[in-house]
């Protein structure tokens, strides 16, 4: 029986473990892997204290941090979390396990949304990217396609023109989501072309990303394009799974709502980071959060 | 004419400022220091990404972190701050400068209440303490006293009676306001003596503090009481002037009501870290809420 689990392993869920352990709470974490979205994100320049840092290096102080202080970690995903009374949960895993606590901090984070479609995942890292200001300087003089149709997908489009030879800005319709203003400016670049109307059906390549299979959806007709990467800025989305089945309630956006004491709507389980609605996700705003519903899961358990 | 003007160097100022020039708004921040309580913090075991580090350090750290963005810093006091028209604030400082602005963040902290008694200043740290768990290992088999009768001093006399030879509580009233199982905890332990319904009149030493002048303030008698160390822990205060001038909304504690945006009641004012309402006071969280105020402050001036 432990006091507090955390489910995810990112900067809201480790900051919530050393804030667990250092009140003397027995604390796990459960999570698929060390440092979440931190770790998609190249170059780090606003996490306070580090000028400069990777993503993949601030989440090994992270889990260093953690660890030293006696936090427990296990690599597995949660699948279900019951209420079984006051201050008595059991959590689930992918693996078959049951795990108990008398708390739970959710700090699961966000996944940019995928397009699901062939070579996505075989290219991730090799011409595939969901973040555009981490890998966009890796593409200098290249040809490469951005999807979307939002200000993400346009601010990517803004900033890879500067870089870029050339960037495709793929749409499934032909209207955008984007900022007009934001619009106007990309519309003026030279180097940029709107592709729309149009679907990716697959992403084409050998050892790294070499091209796209692209369908107009109004004729059907479907194309290969020769890219040398794809920038796939279709928004972000939190697992619903874990928090539906339990009842939390979310904003419009799918978001966990809490207050300012990352309590959410059910006694004893409290969110912190991207997975809630906070106005801004950000590492060092996930990590407050992360302190705070220790805290709260601390005051919680002693009530 | 400024964009922003952060006021108050601590983690939440400073991580404002990070964030505000990360936007390309032009920043500055004006403080009295750098740090704030951190540089009275000796070690701090919880800021995620530093094992250990001391407060002056993680300031430095935060400090260098912001200049190298080009985040201005004026090392002066506001003194007040007047709301001229929307988007136009004027900041005045206590060496007579003026500053305008179109938004404004508050990151003043809190500070220790003082005694207010002469040889207070003097001997920080020369004996004098606002911090247990900093000082307390530095007087080791010495004789010292804590001042108070709230939580606070009840965990410093607990934390205190296992390092030094003799703690003294000394508090001016012969009740108090912490909690019974703390009191009871250190009622039971030999080497703490209450000294009760008294007040400390003055600290004593040369080089550094060597003892206090108390009064009984029932009988009106004074005494003089030898001792190594002295630790105040009569609360926290957030710094009235600034904010009861221009209208802030406070709670019971007067620190800023803010929402999850930063907001407070004024428009274009955002607060954040500990002299907000927010539940907990520390480091990260603090830094998380300097990164949310300055992202909503630019909202503001772009809407």
């Amino acid at each position: 029986m432990y006091d507090v689990i955390i489910v995810g392993g990112g900067p809201a869920g480790l900051t919530a473990g050393i804030y667990s352990v250092r009140r003397n709470l027995r604390t796990l974490i459960i999570t698929k892997d060390i440092g979440g979205q931190v770790l998609l994100t190249h170059k780090i320049e606003n996490y306070p204290g580090f000028i400069e840092i990777t993503g993949m290096m601030l989440s090994e102080l992270f889990r260093q941090h953690a660890e030293s202080l006696g936090v427990g970690i296990v690599l597995d995903e949660v699948v279900e979390i019951k209420k079984r009374s006051e201050k008595d949960f059991m959590v689930m895993t992918l693996h078959g396990e049951e795990y108990r606590a008398k708390a739970i901090i959710l700090a699961i984070g966000r996944e940019h949304r995928m397009l699901n479609i062939p070579g996505e995942r075989k290219f991730l890292g090799k011409g595939v990217s969901y973040c555009f200001t981490c890998d966009g300087p890796l593409f200098k003089g290249k040809v490469i396609a951005v999807v979307g149709g939002g200000n993400s997908a346009f601010r990517a489009v803004e900033y890879l023109s500067e870089i870029a030879r050339k960037v495709y800005l793929i749409h499934r319709r032909d209207k955008f989501r984007a900022e007009e203003k934001l619009i106007e400016k990309v519309k003026s670049k030279k180097n940029v072309e709107f592709i729309l109307n149009t679907i990716i059906k697959e992403i084409l390549g050998k050892e790294k990303v070499e091209g796209i299979k692209i369908e107009n959806v109004k004729t059907g007709k479907e194309r290969i394009m020769k890219i040398d990467g794809i920038f796939i800025e279709i928004g972000h989305v939190v697992r619903k799974e874990l928090i539906e089945k339990i009842g939390l309630k979310t904003n419009e956006k799918g978001e966990i709502v809490v207050n300012k004491e990352c309590k959410t709507n059910i006694p004893g389980i409290f969110a912190a980071g991207d997975c809630t609605d906070v106005p801004e996700k950000q590492i060092v705003i996930a990590a407050g959060m992360g302190a705070i519903a220790a805290l709260s899961a601390y005051k919680y358990i002693k009530s």
